[in-house]
C-alpha cells in the first residue's frame, strides 16, 4: 500500500507554498491536502472549541484530494484524521510556509501547530518554511530537501511526541547543506503602532524585529539560515520542564 | 516599590475566574488586568498579526486597572507589556481558568498561552485553572494556593523560559496537598459530530474524551487532580528536543 500523506498549512488553501508541496509529494504516496479556508498565520496550536466548522472539498490538484476547513491548522489535522481520511496517515507534512518559523517563531506558528498536532496523534510530522513572505516566492530549491526528509521520516519515523521544524533560506539557488540544530535563543522586540480610524478612535498593529541573542552560535537555526544552510530543529509537544526537583526546591514544595 | 502584577486570562474580561484572581492578588501588589474582550478558550499561543487590535479601559475592580483587548491572550500580554504598563511587570498571573489545563491541554490552552508569553519576556509567569467549566464555579479553595504560589514566585523567580501550569481540583473543600509533577501522557479521543443547518448543509462540532494512558502514575498532574491534590507542572517555552544527536543519527544528517 502506498503511504498516505496528509498535507496542511497555515497560509490557507490558496497559498502557492502548499500547492508546491502537494505537487512535490505526489510521487511519494497518496496525498490528501486539508487546509484552512482563510490565512491562519500566527495561530499556533489554536483549535476551535466554541464554534462549528465547515468543510468543503475543492478541485483536485495533481492527483491529490483537496479540502478546505473554516478553522485553524490544528482543526484541519483533527478534521482530516478524525473525519476525512480512510486511515491514520503515515506522515503529516505542513507548509511550505511563506516566512520563517525559526527560533521563537516556532511557538506562534500555525504551520508548526499542524505538525505538533500530527505528533499528538503519534504520526511522524514535519513543518517546512521558506524565509520569504513573498506570495510568489521561488520554492524550487526547497523541493529536493522536502523529498529527502519526507522519504527519510516515512522510512525511519521520529521519536514519540517529536516533530521537525525545517526552515529553508530564501534567495539561495543551491543550499550549502542541511543541519540538525536547536532553536536559536532570542526574542521579539515588539511594539504596537498606533493609528486613528476616520472617527478618530485609536487602533493598534503589532510591529517589531527579532533580536538574536546568540548570533555567533553555530548550533542554532538562525545561524544556519544566515549562512545558506537548511535548519532542522526537532521539537517536542510535551512542554514539561525536566528539572522537576529543581523547581520543587525553588518553591519549597516537597509534597 | 510594590510589585507590579499583570493579570490575564482566556475566558475573557467578564469571566468570574479573573475577577476572583484580581481580588485575591490586590494585597500582594499593584494589579493591572488585561483580558480578551471575547472568550478565547483553546487559543494556545495564537497572536494577531494580520489584523488590528482595539484596547479599551473599563471600570476598575478592587483597585485594579482593567483593560479589554480585541484579541487573544498572547495579544493581551504583549499589549500590556509593550503599551499599557509603566514598567515590566514582576509577575504574570493568568486565570483562574474555568476548566482543566492538565496533561496535553496545556498546549491548546489560552490561559497558558498568556503565561508562556510572559516567560517569553523573561517575566516569571503562572497559569491557574480550576477543573470546572461552570460559569459560577466556587473558586474560594483556590485562593490560598494562589496566594502561596504568587508570593513564592515573586520572591524566588523561576528558571529562565519556564512558567508554571497550576491545576486545582473542583468540588474539593480543602485540598489534600500541592505537588510539583509532570504533565500526564494521554491523548484526546476526539470526533466531529455532524449536524445539518436549515438549508441541509452539514457542519461539524468537535467532541471527545481525554484518554489517560498512565492512570496509575502518581507523578502526573491528572493523578493529583483525581486525588484532591493541586498539581504544579513547570513547563518551558522552548520546544527544542534535547537529544539532537539521536535525531541526527536517525535522519542520517551529520552536517
Amino acid at each position: 500500500m502506498k503511504p498516505l500523506i496528509l498535507v496542511s498549512n497555515d497560509d490557507g488553501i490558496d497559498a502557492k507554498g502548499v500547492h508546491e508541496l502537494v505537487r512535490s509529494l505526489q510521487h511519494l504516496g497518496e496525498v490528501v491536502c486539508v487546509c484552512p479556508e482563510q490565512p491562519q498565520s500566527g495561530m499556533s496550536m489554536a483549535l476551535t472549541v466554541n464554534d462549528m466548522l465547515r468543510v468543503k472539498r475543492v478541485e483536485d490538484y495533481h492527483g491529490a484530494a483537496m479540502y478546505k476547513v473554516s478553522g485553524t491548522p490544528v482543526d484541519c489535522v483533527k478534521m482530516a484524521v478524525d473525519n476525512l481520511l480512510p486511515r491514520k496517515p503515515d506522515v503529516v507534512v505542513s507548509g511550505i510556509n511563506h516566512g520563517s518559523n525559526a527560533a521563537i517563531n516556532v511557538v506562534y506558528s500555525g504551520t508548526m501547530g499542524a505538525a505538533f498536532e500530527g505528533s499528538a496523534y503519534g504520526i511522524p510530522s514535519i513543518g517546512f518554511s521558506l524565509t520569504s513572505h513573498s506570495e510568489d516566492a521561488d520554492f524550487s530549491p526547497c523541493l529536493p530537501v522536502i523529498d529527502r526528509l519526507v522519504k527519510m521520516v516515512l522510512e525511519k519515523g521520529l521519536p514519540e511526541g517529536v516533530c521537525l521544524n525545517v526552515n529553508m533560506p530564501a534567495q539561495v539557488k543551491e543550499y550549502k547543506g542541511i543541519r540538525v540544530v536547536r532553536g536559536c535563543r532570542g526574542r521579539w522586540d515588539d511594539r504596537y503602532d498606533e493609528y486613528r480610524d476616520p472617527a478618530r478612535r485609536p487602533f493598534y498593529w503589532l510591529a517589531g524585529t527579532f533580536i538574536n541573542t546568540e548570533p555567533d552560535n553555530q548550533d542554532t537555526d538562525e545561524w544556519c539560515l544566515e549562512h545558506g544552510i537548511v535548519s532542522v530543529v526537532p521539537v517536542k509537544l510535551d512542554p514539561t520542564y525536566e528539572k522537576i526537583d529543581e523547581v520543587k526546591e525553588l518553591l519549597g514544595i516537597y509534597g
